[in-house]
């Protein structure tokens, strides 16, 4: 009798909603839940370890993992790929257990694309004007750069209706509390279930 | 604005797997639900009262709801009529208030058709063999209706591709907390969530 395959859960949303944080509490929250690890051809930087922080691979290796769809998904920024390797997703699923991966809208879709069984969770803050503030006061933005990404905020919005579950951030444990119980309620989806409901079928005589 | 809508949640599965006792336990530890009463056209017993256990209504009364289509479901059992009238269902869920109904099965099916954003909830016992000894241990049936009931609950367990969530009931507390799990989560789906996406779309001018 094969495990019951672990859930892909992919956290995403518009940049300062917080899904960083909430990725954070996640993991420290659900020791068995494990981080999808990125792949990248940019340098490490000091205190970067491979494996732990980004795989860190050259440009010829991530454009054969490119060709031979190695990647959920991919980006290139400023000169530099970045991706999600599907080997190490697959593996962890297989053993029955979760990964949560945490990526912005366009990767997100991508991913949607090669894997719709994942779980897709979009973050939101409480309002727009809320998201407002929070940019304002971290104050590394220009009033230019956070006018622009407020504006990406509001377009992005709409992607909402790609994903799963919508998840307000709030306040930091209780969105991860509704992650937790979005989480343990796609293990009892009867389409995550077929292992369960042919066991207990077959118990009949075993049982 | 409006509430977000209650959801109305549909306890189910193979009689002799627990679905009351989990009802029950789910109606003590989230006292915000409500629990659907029933219509009938038997008498009241000794200790049942009307609006509690049941709506107590006459045949001619019934009749009426059945041509009105102000049932989800009914049937007839032994010369009664049983049902789940729709407008007490539809006033707290309109509320924002949730539920919950324990249902055998083909209820459940003929509520889905009129109901299909319900939320369908199939308890499972850890194994058939399982079933088989808890209807042992009632010892109030005959060996030739526990045999008939195993084979019901075997013929039953192909419905569960009618529902959303399958739950095993092995031990009680944890199908309770698998039951709020699931609510939890379908609170969180982008399906039920439009009233709160518009609100956080339309925040930037008053946010």
């Amino acid at each position: 009798m094969m495990a019951q395959q672990g859930i892909l859960i992919v956290l995403s949303g518009p940049s300062g909603t917080g899904k960083g944080t909430i990725c954070q509490e996640l993991l420290r929250s659900y020791p068995n839940l494990h981080y999808s690890i990125s792949a990248t051809t940019r340098s490490p930087r000091f205190g970067e370890a491979n494996g732990v922080n980004y795989w860190f691979t050259s440009k010829e290796e991530f454009r054969t993992m490119i060709s031979e769809d190695q990647l959920l998904e991919w980006a290139e920024v400023y000169g530099n790929y970045y991706g999600t390797p599907r080997r190490y997703v697959d593996q962890i699923l297989a053993d029955g257990e979760d990964v949560v991966l945490e990526i912005d809208t366009q990767g997100a879709i991508k991913i949607k694309e090669k894997f719709p069984q994942g779980v897709f969770i979009y973050i939101v803050p409480p309002s727009l004007g809320e998201l407002a503030k929070r940019i304002y006061k971290r104050a590394t933005d220009t009033p230019e750069n956070i006018e622009r990404r407020l504006g990406c905020a509001t377009a992005e919005m709409n992607q909402v209706y790609s994903y799963n579950y919508v998840v307000v951030n709030d306040e930091v444990p209780a969105a991860v509390a509704k992650i937790k119980a979005i989480i343990e309620a796609e293990k009892c989806s009867v389409a995550r279930s077929s292992e369960l409901i042919s066991k207990i079928c077959n118990s009949v005589c075993n049982g």
